[in-house]
């Protein structure tokens, strides 16, 4: 499974279908023009979200982030964006993050005659098409770049090699289906679902305990590879405290896909097993439930642990098709291994029609603060 | 140009069809069994020669390597191996490399509880296959990995990052063709040539110039990447001090492309024009030549610089048909960008007719001592 895919929490609004994850198919590209629903007209609200996430970035860079002592053995920093894809949006971040910390480094040392210089260490399963993030890499950039396949569950580089990760939209992902899912005899069977949307309690603790190991693991990992002082930011989904997780916009998604599978199982299209046996390894956590892994963990301080919106947040209605397309690109993979394609074309196209009978519930879905931005630092 | 492929200077000898290049067509086995032509039975040289190379590369490390002062300062080696290809070649000589670090390590600090870690950069051109790269690396392996994209005759790494670089049968690639062969009002107009066998001398120049401008931007770059003590092993084809190339039995395959595709301008299945304006961008320096562009560098002291016979050097007569599939293999790429398919499937038919034809003179070219080992020690 490739660490890479957006998620149905990132709805895509009419009129400027513009998000922050990643990787849009060719389809999905901007409004042009100037009318009622251009991207001219309709992207002040883009423009400030995303901008919000980068401000808060480069205030954390700024304000907690000690370039000075970093680059005092060498002048090198080394960089990590872990999930990357295929870009473009990694190589907007890694020039984010360098920029940040290149005026933060004048900050700090006003007289230095010392460049700063900058590895950028690309991270993704090693089935991720390195071959066309290599080759849409930006001619001009301010950075040495590798790339470095491997799951980052585990170890991905030598001890205290690394001084910045950045991990957008990827630490959804678990590293696998909670086993309990699979099992008849246990009260986490997830029987007639694909996901913990409207599950009994103990299918959404399955997830809940899958996503803590995961995190612990990730977090012992880049312990041991971040250098200490080493700052590290993770955006993801996010639900906000004591909401229950039906409530957000992107459960209904994953409820209306298992009904849709169920459906072609009572007309014989599928076995009713093959969609039991199905389940997303998707989470999204809160930000008590982040906190609570941190700490546990005991190697890094939160330095800033919030809800923000999305990038895909603007005031129109939810753009079903883009929205749908945009979820197809990122989960078919995980669908074929299962089902089979024609299958998956069928359940597609009544997903959609079941979305629009539905538009009403898609949008009283709870969208805005459903992104989680977190900032640590190696202790 | 992918840096990757063989050299004609690696003839390929009947029943033992291995040798140390990259990328082998999956065509190209050796010989099973135990008879008269088995690899069996055949493979003593061929193992002596690849030896000889490895043996040389271990005592290098052995005697000039550092290996505690490399490690004093972060318990981290970083291993670059330039032109890497697809593997599996690389992967064997990087887990030599590493074995040899880790001997005499043991063998300068026997006390030490520090385990040594090592990151080895995988480098190669932005099209090489690094996702096939990245999916076949070995599963256990001392080391982590990165794939770095880029020419070699261009900086790669950040400033005094690199402790070792290994580069086998890639600096024969030169980084362009030299211009002067395409001046029609030029003394080294290489017209009804492919290559500098048998060229005017003004030709032979413009290729050795070429040469010693990409080798003073190789030597800049890696001055600058390799700290202080490290080493570089340098593998590629060589030609005897004082010998004409045309004495190669490389340089017949050469001369035999360049006749085969007059033959067919002849014939007006291409034209003349389309010969004279394409040339191999490949060079063999003698050891005399490789020593003079390493001294005028100034950066690097030579540790050891020397002919020694090629791998795929056995007793046996050449295996034509296995040579030129080698060949092409390596070479279609250039080809197919300058002529068109069918012209290409023509002339390997008919190089391979011709060279049968010429059995004799191919088993007379000059074949041992034909490949350069040379080991630097930055200053």
């Amino acid at each position: 499974m490739a660490e890479v895919a957006p998620d149905p929490s990132l709805l895509i609004i009419g009129g400027g279908g513009e998000t922050v994850s990643r990787p849009l198919p060719d389809s999905l590209h901007v409004n042009g023009g100037d009318g009622t629903y251009s991207y001219t007209r309709n992207s002040y609200f883009q423009r400030l979200a995303a901008n919000v996430v980068k401000e808060r970035i480069k205030g954390a860079i700024t304000m907690k982030l000690d370039v000075e002592k970093l680059s005092s053995a060498s002048n090198t920093i080394y960089i990590a964006d872990l999930g990357c894809a295929v870009g473009p949006n990694t190589f907007d971040a890694m020039q984010d993050v360098i920029h940040f910390i290149q005026q933060k480094y004048t900050l700090q040392c006003p007289q230095s005659n010392t460049t700063l210089q900058f590895l950028v260490l690309f991270n993704d399963q090693p089935s991720n098409d390195f071959n066309t993030l290599f080759t849409s890499l930006p001619r001009e950039r301010p950075y040495y770049a590798a790339g470095v396949p491997g799951s980052f569950h585990r170890r991905l580089f030598p001890e205290s090699s690394i001084h910045f990760v950045h991990c957008s939209y990827a630490l959804h992902w678990l590293s696998k289906v909670p086993e309990e899912l699979l099992d008849k005899n246990c009260g986490a069977w997830n029987k007639g679902r694909i996901h913990y949307t409207n599950a009994p309690n103990e299918v959404v603790q399955a997830y809940a305990s899958q996503f803590a190991k995961d995190m612990e693991e990730f977090l012992c990992a880049r312990a041991l590879e971040i250098v200490t002082g080493g700052m590290m930011t993770i955006i993801m989904p996010g639900l906000p405290n004591e909401m229950p997780y039906s409530q957000l916009a992107a459960s209904l998604m994953y409820d209306f896909m298992a009904s849709t599978f169920m459906d072609m199982a009572n007309e014989g299209l599928i076995s009713e097993d093959e969609v039991d046996s199905f389940n997303l390894p998707i989470y999204t956590p809160s930000p008590a439930e982040m906190a609570s892994v941190v700490e546990k963990n005991g190697h890094f301080s939160i330095e800033m642990l919030e809800l923000t919106n999305p990038a895909s947040l603007v005031n129109g209605p939810v753009d079903i098709k883009a929205w749908v397309i945009h979820v197809r690109a990122a989960m078919e993979g995980m669908f074929i291994k299962h089902f089979s394609t024609g299958i998956i074309d069928e359940m597609f196209d009544r997903l959609t029609k079941k979305l629009f009978m539905y538009t009403e519930q898609v949008e009283s879905g709870y969208k805005d603060r459903t992104q989680l931005l977190v900032v640590l630092i190696r202790k």
